[in-house]
């Protein structure tokens, strides 16, 4: 089985917008155990789009067209699959009412564009799950299917998820299962990860248990990837297992703060909530970062009370009473961390102030951050220089004074 | 003139790494005059590889291939020029020489591996610009050309900025200017500004005159993108200003925050600034990110206070002092907002509340949330029913608080 992917959109040729949607199915796919081979880009253009679509069909078994479902005059994706299938479009009465109903949801009036959503290829289905106004498609042409999804990312992860692939796997009948496991992890370098899996790598080379690869992801990490493949769930998750106790033992438990979903805010919230403590926050030149982050996924509130986003001196001294304190010290990061537990009424809380630039300040370079932790009544501070631009330097000093606190709560636990 | 993309590598079809250089190089060709109609991905087999650039090649004038020049096994897009050229390769001397004083002033050995770096298709010649050990290529056949560059991006850049766009142009025989200048807009759907847009749209199709895109940016707003072309860069300017003036008369000034670089925070915060404002949060739903939206820049600590990330009822009663009043209605917002000017010492300050789920709260269902501004001493609240998922309920409420803050600054300074 082999699938191509197409995204649609003349702002992806110019590179208005990075195509992220193909690399996301593209990975799908593979873990899927579908074969994809070719990805293409093209712009809002019907015999361009149709040229396209006709060579992925010569040589592929399915095509997943990504985008141009959209109600202006530039999508026409509907229209190009009807034309390759050489049938009408048609309208749904039932994807009429669901799109109406969206728009008096928000108590706006539909406008008549939105119409043109409603709209099916004879022949073709709209994809059951439909987060957007516009439905996706799943069109049968000969032995062949063209599935059409949503260019936005949240819309086509649900259809690409929920019924693409499935449907895909079911097409293809397929029996292998290939499943990964993401070790999560902050404390090695990529290189110095890559230097001490080496052996294990060339191992796995030889033997093809699994595979192990690396990914660098910023603020989530960097993202120690195990796959295996085999002919039952059952024997994959053991696959799975042995290659993390291996993985474990070579690089150490200390820096691996958790698995696939896991991050590090969920992890360090899952420890407070054990731990019955509440969690609050300081924050200086991270803006409001970390509580953004620890606020992302739902079901938060048992634990985390808030932040002080201390952006002024003024808000430092008058609303965590550091005055008397340097604001960018570790003494000022110590009281910041125990202001904010007071204040917010916490058990556990971090605190980071720092120089994010564009000038140095108080004496310290662009990059200096002091990041406190106060646990059980007592503060802890590190001092780091980022070497990064604003953007990376609040990133790893979120994931950093978490991971402080992930450590302190782990070694209060045993 | 006509120029295709081919990016080359397995793990941009797993999407392992996404495919950023089309992105790049795609936007460099529109913005020299040079149409690019497809972009490919392709992984490292020859076979596909030979495919897709004669295909490309069939419908293109020009090719431009990005990775695969690298010294390893994998490395074979050298070999498929070759091929699809039916050329031998010659190791270049000059090459060999180049890339082993890379190595020496490293003072590293060179492995026998780069060796295959120096190598070029007979009738082809390496591209002058040459950053790391990996030559770029220029490869005539017949009337139409292939380039070759690495996929490493600063090694990329290079090579197109210095070579290739300027070689393309040469034999194009390019002397136009294209330009774009993006109106940021918030307060209309995609489909009602298209609406609004349609006869505009239709008028430009017949005159050439400039073209309008749209385009859905979540936080960023939607974008609406007009491009026009001439022979100078003085003319290019009169059309962009005299389209930008008919396209602000038809969807009104009121929804156009900014345009091309300005974000709805630099506009409140400039706003804020040219009014002598303080400005300060409080944030339930959002957890920060208004905050870290605001403070993603540098230079606004001379307007910006702080937030108070109020997550727990107790820190909207104890810190912001809302005690009495509900936290999920509008007199919470509004009791919040006005907390924050006072606890921060802002003379405006927004705040949001509301229902970010998983489950209903307040008697309100999830996506209720209630904004509010207060500017003047006096608060105004809107509340909205969203139909999105957590994170998008979070980014529209940002960007529609924020663009409340900013219409009542407007009208106040009128």
């Amino acid at each position: 089985m082999n699938c191509e992917v197409i995204a649609v959109g003349t702002e992806l040729l110019l590179g208005q917008i990075v195509d992220t949607n193909s690399s996301y199915i593209g990975e799908q796919l593979a873990l899927a155990g579908i074969d994809s081979h070719f990805q293409t880009k093209v712009g809002d253009n019907a015999a361009r789009m149709k040229d396209a679509i006709e060579l992925a069909l010569s040589r592929s078994d399915a095509v997943i067209l990504c985008g141009g479902l959209g109600p202006t005059q530039d999508d026409i994706t509907r229209n190009v699959i009807a034309d390759v299938m050489g049938v009408e479009l048609e309208t749904r009465q039932e994807l009429v009412d669901k799109i109406s109903a969206m728009f008096s949801q928000r108590g706006r009036a539909m406008p008549q564009n939105n119409l043109l959503q409603a709209q099916i290829p004879v022949g073709g289905e709209p994809i059951p799950i439909q987060p957007g106004t516009a439905p996706g498609l799943c069109c049968p042409i000969g032995d062949r299917v063209i599935y059409a999804v949503p260019g936005v990312p949240w819309e086509m992860t649900q259809m690409i998820d929920g019924f693409v692939l499935p449907d895909l796997s079911a097409r293809a009948g397929i029996t292998s299962v290939i499943a990964s496991r993401v070790l999560r992890t902050w404390g090695m370098s990529e290189s110095g990860l890559a230097e001490a899996l080496h052996n294990e790598i060339e191992r796995l080379d030889e033997t093809g248990e699994a595979t192990i690869a690396f990914l660098a992801s910023g603020i989530e990490g960097l993202k120690v990837r195990i796959t295996a493949k085999a002919t039952t769930q059952a024997e994959v998750d053991i696959k799975l297992a042995d290659e993390e106790a291996r993985v474990r033992v070579i690089i150490g438990d200390e820096v691996i703060f958790g698995t696939d979903d896991d991050t590090m805010e969920s992890v360090v919230v899952g420890l407070c909530r054990d731990q019955g403590l509440k969690l609050g926050l300081a924050e200086s030149l991270t803006g409001g970062l970390i509580g953004q982050r620890i606020t992302s996924h739902p079901g938060v509130s048992d634990v985390f009370q808030g932040s002080i986003v201390s952006y002024a001196d003024s808000v430092k001294n008058d609303v965590l009473g550091i005055a008397g304190v340097p604001a960018i010290s570790e003494e000022g990061a110590a009281a910041m961390a125990e202001g904010a537990a007071r204040v917010l009424g916490a058990e556990c809380s971090v605190a980071v102030t720092g120089v994010a630039g564009p000038t140095e300040a108080g004496g310290y370079k662009v990059g200096t951050v002091f990041m406190a932790t106060h646990v059980d009544g007592v503060t802890e501070v590190l001092m780091v220089e980022w070497p990064f631009d604003r953007k990376r330097t609040r990133e790893f000093t979120t994931i950093t004074v978490l991971n402080q606190l992930r450590k302190r709560l782990l070694a209060r636990s045993t």
